[in-house]
């Protein structure tokens, strides 16, 4: 792993990279990360939403804790949506289906956090 | 360890805690953490800092993870200062000097992440 080193950025300066065709309009940038920075226990990701972007319903064995920073959006955690706001908290456990879609017509952008990668067989 | 849950709020709907007289005019509400949320890997704090608040100087063996919500600062690690504005990135790896500061006269918010106590000891 990279020896961990100290960064401050603007999270504009990290590239965005396209999540994919099963997450139209969704797009993410890995700010610090096990990589680049030698994070060594999670990686800190600002994931952006176009209007009418959204990431598919999916399950996987690790967290996300959010933080909602532009925008307006809406989180389905099993069945249950929540509608989202800057300066909105979301947690969701590891092995709950969740989706996140932008409820509006400007750029929907929060904050995702999940382990690094050898924590993430631990849990 | 609290079986991790789902939850979804906003980050001022968790109580702000005075830091201590170390840290004048700072505080911090753990908005996801171990204790309440069972995050399994680590907890998402909100630092705040009124005008002319500021943490010591300090060093501890676990990193930060920062994104700057609101207002103007500054953090200094090791002899070199950074100013900081909404949107910019913060990595402070374990053992390394650090104190943050409000550098404007409204509210300096950041969020912080730590890695949960039993991860601390392991890195």
């Amino acid at each position: 792993m990279k020896k961990p080193t100290a960064k401050v950025i603007h999270y504009t300066e990290v590239p965005l990279q396209e999540v994919g065709s099963h997450a139209p309009g969704a797009g993410i940038r890995w700010v610090i990360d096990e990589e680049h920075d030698g994070a060594p226990v999670y990686a800190l990701r600002v994931v952006e939403l176009t209007p009418g972007g959204q990431t598919p319903d999916h399950i996987h064995p690790y967290e996300h804790e959010n933080f909602v920073i532009e925008g307006r959006g809406k989180v389905q955690i099993e069945d249950k949506s929540y509608p989202l706001q800057p300066g909105d908290v979301v947690f969701v456990p590891a092995g709950i289906r969740h989706h996140y879609e932008n409820a509006a017509d400007v750029p929907f952008k929060f904050l995702c956090g999940i382990p690094v990668s050898h924590l993430i067989s631990k849990q």
